[in-house]
């Protein structure tokens, strides 16, 4: 889909500007700008005026002053694998490519933190960090940036245990809408010194600044990992033992769902033979005596909820072969329906709900006919349904649209939240009122007084005015 | 100390506004204006001009209007355990005392969580779902309200296992200074939908709005808990221990140091016998098995870093002597001088630098010729100076204010801050500058568009314009 405007938000004044501090640094070319703007899911292809591929702190300060005094939006990209459209150029201007700000300043071991440029991806992170015998735990499928990561306040597969981003930063270097270079928080491990900026920019989608330089927390790897599957008779037998078991306080590191359809897409995809029935995947860390014991009484509590044949595994292929199907889940669900593309939603539930909630949805997507396989963060309560549309055929289009809208409703009505973990972007600023309506006119006042002019990330989170 | 105002911030019509509004709610009694400013620490009494006794959030939002529209300050006050002088009426202004608000509204045992009014206690909290099988873990050492907690992002000795209020608090209701209502965040246990209000209010001490209500999340008591305590022969050796450990993986709930004076005021005062050396307090929790294998491994830690005899215990009545002497330790510290008062330090410094920067303070405060007993929480490498003056002694009270200030000054230069858990209040408005310069005036920024006006709880955080 295309959302061409007919002018550019760029002046030529500030056009030239930028051209004269940043050179070859700086790109007009039709392929870049479009590439820039060529983004997951559904959404319309809003590419920006110019690209720049930043190299510093000072060269997004400077690009950020230059478009301030032009009145030129700015927006932040980081690997371009945000779901909700973080990175159309909805009003134009300049997108500032940080992928090439991809530094690891400093491991300290002894305190298991890091300070990264906000373009060090997740994965060229745990290659960094593995001989020290740390890791990043925040794993959300995509090999997204550290950067792109603090502002759509990611989580994953591992929240259950270590937390998403918003317990894993310790501290920001923000470039504020005037240009102006703040750092945030610090190497502590807590602080209540004055206001939690470093949580406000957590999440905050580029709205407020540009993250450039992101201090983490890491974790010490642990001394063994194990790896299971476990097939499900029933999706509220599966939710179930995994309600239990977090009560039970088994400390579970991992635990996917994914429901009939899902696991015969990865099948399909990743030539696997899993039973197709709801599934949980799962993950433990700990000593090996621990794990060995997570593992039994998981296998325990699975048995008295109608799970299958449970088999763990510390062998290092074994875990690779399972989470690679487990991530590669995003494809397989395309893979079902070629030529289509997806609406992905991503309602999170008071877990107690959580079962009901998914099989209303499955139900809610038959009737309309799509193809749309489910799967999740279960013990965050978080789902996705992949919804496969045909961007040619309006029907299905608004069929879509219509159970993606009825999913939040659902979710809403159950306590929940209109998105666990991809933000709200351009696609769910009306779900966002529904949701958080008491609060979002407190994040616009935010919004106005952080940013007056309204050139960060404009058209996300909530329309101006 | 007093520090009495001779007029009132309340203006004789918004008096008798809130007469009007709320009858024998509100008194203007002196020895109840006075209970409410008598604050824990080297802070002078500056009273309210009244104090209402809220019963509702309806109540708060009534108080903030008529306190908006004649100009007076409000102060929130939950028990009155701040350590940084937050409900000193520094202004004069009504006392909004929320400790009659104590209902726990909704307890969700599948999902672990709750929603309790701002007064509730946590030991109340805790008794309440103790037949539950669920726990509230934050524990800064006094009873202090949920309320307060939130307002001062309040932790404690289960941090290094469990966070502190940051990562336990889901949502809020905030009556903003307008007298608007809002709640923030829900029960879902992630979210990334706009901004992260709750995370805002979290540690905002009152100065954005009054927090009336709040939903946590809970924890499972645990199978098995151990607790230990180990002397040993350096200071170093038993961070360095800490430090091992965790980098080990030992899921550590609680590891508390004591320095050998502190050690000799909690056995004067606990009537204990234990070892006047460098000691850890420790809490194991997990299966039968994990806690065995935990209290193993670090016993086999303790040794290699200069540790003494080991002793754990899973029996109840030796776990509640020992976190009893601990929790007492402040009270053991002021009794090692009667009559003097104490200036309480609370800087947090990167663990690894954390023994140096104990060590110099030990030799500071020596030097200096004051008692000052130090004990902290070393996972996250979090210390408190307890020192004690004699305030009548103007010598003794500088003497004091510079050993605090060098405390703060040694901890920055080593990558530290200001306040690892007690807020920034009324004393460490120039620290938190020196600390966060970068950031105080965006901190500022967002005080001027929330509070306009300056109303809620002036004079902590930073000074206004």
């Amino acid at each position: 889909m295309s959302g061409a405007r007919s002018s550019s938000a760029i002046s030529p004044a500030t056009l030239q500007a930028l051209t004269a501090r940043f050179g070859s640094q700086l790109s007009t070319s039709p392929a870049v700008r479009r590439n820039h703007a060529s983004v997951e899911g559904f959404h319309a292809d809003l590419p920006p005026d110019a690209v720049l591929m930043a190299r510093s702190t000072a060269d997004v300060a400077d690009a950020v002053t230059i478009c301030a005094a032009g009145g030129a939006p700015v927006i932040a990209y980081g690997a371009g694998s945000s779901l909700e459209g973080h990175v159309l150029a909805v009003q134009g201007g300049l997108t500032v490519d940080l992928s090439e700000m991809n530094a690891v300043l400093e491991v300290n071991t002894q305190d298991m933190d890091a300070r990264v440029q906000a373009g060090v991806t997740r994965k060229q992170l745990n290659a960094h960090l593995r001989d020290q015998g740390l890791f990043f735990p925040v794993d959300p499928g995509a090999d997204a940036t550290l950067g792109g990561m603090v502002s759509t306040g990611a989580s994953g597969t591992t929240t259950i245990r270590y937390g998403g981003m918003r317990a894993n930063v310790l501290g920001l270097t923000v470039v504020l809408p005037s240009g102006e270079v703040i750092t945030t928080g610090g190497r502590v491990r807590k602080s209540s010194a004055g206001y939690d900026l470093t949580a406000l920019f957590t999440g905050a989608e580029g709205t407020l600044g540009v993250v450039t330089e992101v201090q983490v927390r890491l974790h010490g790897i642990p001394e063994e990992t194990a790896a299971a599957v476990c097939a499900f008779s029933t999706l509220k037998g599966a939710v179930d033992a995994v309600i239990y078991a977090v009560q039970y306080g088994v400390p579970m590191a991992r635990m996917e769902l994914l429901d009939a359809l899902s696991m015969r897409a990865v099948n399909a995809y990743s030539r696997t033979a899993y039973a197709e029935e709801p599934t949980l995947f799962l993950e433990f860390h700990g000593s090996a005596t621990g794990v060995k014991e997570q593992a039994e009484t998981f296998a325990g509590i699975a048995k008295e909820h109608g799970g299958g044949a449970f088999d763990w595994s510390t062998a290092q292929e074994d875990r690779d072969r399972l989470w690679e199907a487990r991530h590669k889940a995003y494809f397989a669900a395309l893979a079902l329906a070629p030529g289509k593309v997806s609406i992905t939603t991503d309602v999170c539930v008071p877990v107690s709900r959580l079962a009901e909630c998914i099989v209303e949805t499955q139900a809610d997507i038959e009737a309309s006919g799509l193809v749309g396989p489910i799967l999740g963060h279960v013990g965050d309560g978080n789902f996705h349904a992949i919804l496969m549309i045909d961007p040619q055929d309006p029907g299905e289009i608004a069929r879509g649209k219509a159970v993606a809208g009825r999913i939040v409703e659902r979710a809403l009505a159950l306590g929940g939240t209109c998105t666990g973990e991809h933000g709200v972007g351009v696609g769910k600023k009306a779900y966002l009122l529904a949701e958080q309506g008491t609060a979002v006119p407190l994040m616009a006042l935010i919004k106005q007084a952080i940013d007056p002019t309204g050139l960060m990330n404009p058209g996300k989170i909530f329309d101006a005015g």
